[in-house]
């Protein structure tokens, strides 16, 4: 099993704001910190199992989608084999081959029916065989989703298990390690594109805050409009 | 704006079953509808804005990552020219060029800078510039989640404004409108790849199903255990 960044940033991101936006939304309610929890738990498996589920779907549909073109370009080849060799040739011309060099260039390039339909891929349609494993892809959003999803609900669990109903201040611990989440997953970011790590930490954390913040703003207030 | 069939397909399954485990984790609770709707609405806006943010940030990360080996592979061919150079005759002896041949493609590919780093994204590191930008693959994840996610959410309306509690009725009908929206998302991607229509909507209906049975299951679950 790998890890995919990219997946888990995703799913962490995503993790932290949606069971985050569960405990702003309770918050904005005013509902007791039980059911907080049952919402926020249902949020984070079943949000967890349909990232998972969704991310699933949409890496096997761009694999398919790349296996139907090339399943395309191998038609074609057999099919309109003049226009694809021309194709080569106008590929390896935009390199800078020419006069005999570039023929034979062509000739060889399209002797190999495998080489022929990778360089049409690689070349003319910008895609590549994606290596990732679907499964992987889901499980590394599934992984950075409840893991950092998990934060925002510990203050809640804590305080009932110690027995007492704190709910302002359980809210107020949910703030800071949302927060931090946040800021953690920027810099984890940060580090692996080479990039400013402080700045990757403050960006991601602003886009959390901004989605969290507009989870709090609609609950309370969808919350007044009924009431 | 473009819209991109495979963020649109995570954002439209992610929107129906986060929002339908809403639903149903609430009805597990039973509680009231207003609550329903106010944390469906909670959720549609704010998970929507989550995931587009999510996406946006994992998106710009990949990008960020093909820059960054972008990067080293100009760094490399500066500073490791020769070692480069051997990777060039290697790739394309893979592709069946020999001798004199051989040499005269190495000459005219390292002769281009471009083309060079180029080749060794594609060639050695399988990667290639996506075109996508960031915004447009945030945008089709969130429209997706919206238009999607709002269906299980309208039959609570519709009872809502004709001034009628009947959520067990009105969740049945929130389940059917979950399924056919799972079945409608599979035939989209099945019509995209070009596969049988039929079993990729029923697919997408399972899969679909799954998430949204666990949402029920850990709902009433956790509901039951607290009380």
């Amino acid at each position: 099993m790998k890890i995919h960044f990219d997946d888990f940033i995703y799913g962490s991101i995503d993790g932290a704001v949606t069971t985050f936006a569960i405990v702003a939304g309770v918050m904005g309610a005013s509902l007791p910190s039980a059911i907080i929890l049952i919402l926020g738990f249902a949020n984070l498996f079943a949000d967890g199992v349909a990232m998972a589920a969704a991310n699933y779907q949409a890496s096997k549909a761009r694999n398919e989608f790349i296996q139907m073109k090339r399943k395309q370009e191998e038609w074609e080849i057999d099919n309109l084999g003049e226009q694809e060799r021309e194709e080569i040739r106008n590929i390896y011309r935009e390199k800078g081959f020419k006069d005999e060099l570039l023929e034979d260039v062509v000739r060889i390039i399209t002797s190999k029916r495998k080489v022929w339909i990778d360089t049409m891929m690689k070349e003319e349609l910008g895609l590549i065989e994606d290596e990732k494993d679907p499964m992987h892809s889901s499980v590394s959003t599934f992984v950075g989703f409840n893991l950092v999803g998990l934060i925002p609900l510990i203050p809640f669990m804590v305080f009932m298990i110690i027995g007492i109903e704190l709910n302002g201040e359980a809210f107020v611990y949910s703030i800071a390690g949302v927060c931090a989440a946040f800021f953690l997953v920027g810099m984890i970011k940060g580090i692996i594109v080479k990039k400013s790590i402080i700045r990757s930490g403050i960006y991601t954390l602003i886009i959390g805050s901004v989605a969290a913040i507009v989870a709090y703003i609609v609950g309370y207030g969808l919350n007044s409009l009924i009431h």
